[in-house]
């Protein structure tokens, strides 16, 4: 298992890697990123800034989604911090379980406590010259 | 989009990128894996076997999705035939979109319904001596 966060773009292929073990049938992997549009607004630049204690956040949400999901072989997080461009990969969730039904759900909820429960805060820039920050956790 | 059956290894990472749009926000992809065990048997070799009209079902699938979902950008799948070694991946679908609860739900319907449509039939041979075909579509 991983959780980080970190400043160095995603290797979302070695997350993948990471969770591929011989008994599990199924993987499912979630990757966010950096969208062009954001409610109708164009983005043209983006920060994540995180609080100290948010690797060991991450790393607490791995354990508890693997503890309690049935079936669930291996869990990697990664969620980027800093300045990102247009189209890079700000978080990705990669997840196998035995069975397709148990590797989806787990994933789903993964991703659901990354978003609400890590303390990652997001700085948008817009085309239009206004700027906003979107509070997590 | 891409949809096909092919006897080559599936390279998964030109799968994600096939789907990286820029309006995307969300990823999610299935890897579907040849496992160790099956029903508490141990297997030892598997070999999937595709009716020719496989890589159009494929192709009519990934359509019909991509038609009906809301949000989403695009679609990649593709089914392995042949000879496969444990931890080979079988299947592969990616899936963009522009939030993830939309990436989410379209890639699990993406893939019950390649596991339930596509005409391709599995010849598992077990560790026992024993072999079972498992039909599809």
């Amino acid at each position: 298992m991983r959780a980080n966060v970190q400043p160095e773009p995603i290797d979302i292929a070695e997350l993948d890697t990471l969770v591929d073990l011989p008994r599990a049938g199924a993987q499912v992997s979630f990757v966010g990123r950096v969208r062009t549009h954001d409610a109708g607004r164009g983005v043209e630049k983006l920060e994540y800034s995180s609080h100290p204690t948010a690797n060991a956040e991450a790393l607490r949400i791995a354990n508890e989604v693997l503890r309690r999901s049935e079936g669930v072989c291996a869990i990697a997080i990664t969620h980027r911090v800093g300045c990102l461009d247009i189209g890079e990969a700000a978080v990705v969730c990669a997840i196998s379980a035995e069975h397709r039904g148990q590797a989806f759900e787990a994933c789903r909820e993964l991703v659901e406590r990354v978003k609400h429960e890590l303390p990652i805060w997001k700085h948008q820039t817009f085309t239009d010259g206004t700027d906003e920050w979107v509070g997590s956790a």
